[in-house]
């Protein structure tokens, strides 16, 4: 190592003494951005079985491979959630022992497949493109998110730190879809495209709800306290009813906004206040000057 | 295994039994996910020779390395064709062999490849920021989205189910630019930055076309049958005419709804209607009420 | 190899010959995706140290391991910087030796730990849902982003090609974020969730602005010369002042646009002209349609 680089590291090390906050060194092992990825990629294949490996699962391995898959999430699960809970204060550290804690989220799985299932269903009848079950589940990113999303949402509710938002995160990366692991959503739920979607913390989303692609279900600028910091913890995002359809690029804010059931709000709306049941909103005919170019010289707009 | 655990396999084995549809147990193996992957990655190798790999290609290797790449893409594809022609009912079966098929589509590649070249030209003329055809081969995530988009659209004309989707998704998750593969593209056709854009199935767009991120080409509300289910395949998305440009964010829906030839659509535009050739759309003067912050608290309007 | 890919080989091999452009071969190696891929992932590690591996780092160890990470960066940079200097024509070649300007680059690094660490204050005061500086680190999507925005930038002020939009691309398929390296940001910047976010080439932005997802700050339809190549190089897009939010969707364009200190910009506004500062700019009471579903037929509006 040169004389150059020789400083470059000094300087390095003497950046991590002095900028603190962006380094761990010598602390405590944080959960790992690796291993959650690797546990949800297992998670949706205990899920899906048979439908994200290279090969079908036959009948008779069905139990030993399930087994096997199963014995190794408890395993990973448990040292990231030991890892996790490391940041917890004394009050909170009273939370369960962490292998209990990653058995009881284990034995929520076959809830959260019944859930998948109506998910699965709602996209089925919710898309005139989908062709079949195995298409939704292999080439709809709303799957993946939606059950990254129900699982984090458990671990949430548990008082995991760190663990949920590093998984909506995984999948939000992947998909582009953008759900707090506090959400509560309903059955039956479809998202479609799904790109650029964001539901927030304490969103309550009823059953049979559809949202399309660049939905936001977000906050209102939010309180602060007498020193200027965000108060967390208070109900800042919206409810959504039974049976509402949000179509693309629609924005609705604030944690008293409620969208009554069986309401259609169209694409691009944007809504600060509550809807009645039943309701259609819309965009009123927005005025949209049209020109004919050869007798105006050319326009801006751009990105 | 200790018994919680146990407990938990047994229950998810149930849970596989009664809740079908969402797995894939003792039965024919659907297309994989991880190899169609593989066969994206290495179709853009062979359509961008020496771009995508870590060296160049040395002209005297050229011929084997096209021909080991070629035979190495037509096993994988064939395999992967097999598996999903097995989900079309008896008279869909028809089709033809999928090796056959396999190569097929495979000697439509330097065709594919001519139709890149303009794409590459298009992006090149259409953004200033665009200093070589290089930087738009190895940086420009729109010309995988097209790339992978074109090969698609030929195996959805085949009729083979699954794989066209698999294919686009893929690219959807590492563009963020959702173009099904039934839409019909002309040459010369360029999507700048591209999040969040949405191409809808039954599309029909000409050539010279420029797109901005955020962009919707999709459907309205569709029609139902007696039984409550969307009907599938008829016409839901729009036409757009040669040597349009649509600015980031606008929305344009509908089957019947066609954007004439030369026509700009302004940012955030909201069309529904058809709109005639050589047209400047933009949303007319849209009122915003502008306040001096030093006189009002602060307002609302967050995500 | 049977007749059939046998002719499919020939005629790939003729498109090579014939369709220029968009090939790579016998030619300069030009800067390698895997490799600028592995370069981002470990500059990311050298700038948090112990966040991004599996295992924290051990005090005992911090010089030796940064060291080592530092050397293999080092030699890598001068590689693809080798490979890229070559597009630059004869005038720009008198650029300073690759291996002087990865020195250069990996001696700014403790300045953008410094910038970073304001980012991360930024999001944690910003972000209500914001736990700790540890979940800013480890699942928000705009400090990857940022980072490697910062980073990016130092190579574009060299004069360097290709790498700076390899980089900024490579985040911007993970995180959605598409910032190009062009773009000069200041100190405590966040972008909450992110994706779609687009911040053009020629913007400058200034300390303690937030930004959410869906907000472009783009440019208008540009100049072309004489030919009819858009002119490139010019100042085309916005300058945001200090303190500046700007909330989802909104979209403000144009290179003479200024958006003053201390103004807040509303949800899906759309600004092509400057702003005061101390602004409040908001869609004025938009418009909408409500109407009761029970006495209208279902309405359309759909993506």
């Amino acid at each position: 190592m040169d004389i150059s680089e020789r400083k470059i590291v000094d300087d390095l090390l003497l950046s991590y003494q002095e900028v603190g906050g962006i380094n761990r060194i010598d602390s405590a092992n944080l959960p790992s951005r690796p291993a959650i990825a690797t546990l949800c990629e297992d998670l949706l294949q205990i899920l899906f079985p048979g439908f994200l490996e290279t090969e079908a699962i036959e009948a008779e391995n069905l139990e030993k491979e399930t087994a096997q898959l199963l014995s190794k999430i408890a395993i990973a699960l448990e040292k990231e959630i030991k890892r996790s809970v490391r940041l917890l204060n004394e009050v909170n550290l009273k939370v369960k022992d962490p292998k209990d804690l990653a058995l009881d989220f284990l034995s929520e799985l076959p809830k959260i497949r019944g859930l998948l299932r109506t998910d699965v269903e709602a996209a089925y009848e919710g898309d005139p493109a989908a062709q079949s079950f195995e298409e939704i589940i292999l080439a709809y990113p709303c799957l993946e998110a939606i059950a990254v999303q129900r699982m984090s949402h458990i671990l949430y509710y548990f008082g995991i730190p760190l663990i949920p938002r590093m998984m909506t995160e995984w999948v939000h990366s992947k998909t582009g879809i953008d759900i707090h692991p506090g959400a509560k959503i309903g059955s039956h739920f479809f998202i479609d495209h799904g790109t650029g979607v964001v539901i927030g913390e304490t969103c309550v989303i009823g059953s049979h709800v559809k949202l399309y692609h660049g939905v936001t279900l977000g906050a209102r600028s939010f309180q602060k306290d007498n020193e200027g910091n965000p108060i967390k913890g208070i109900k800042r995002h919206p409810n959504v009813g039974d049976n509402v359809i949000i179509y693309p690029g629609a924005t609705i804010l604030g944690g008293e906004t409620v969208i009554g059931a069986r309401s259609t709000i169209g694409a691009n709306a944007f809504i600060m206040n509550s809807i009645n049941e039943d309701s259609l909103v819309a965009l009123s005919e927005v005025e949209h000057e049209i020109k004919n170019k050869r007798n105006h010289k050319e326009a801006d707009g751009n990105g």
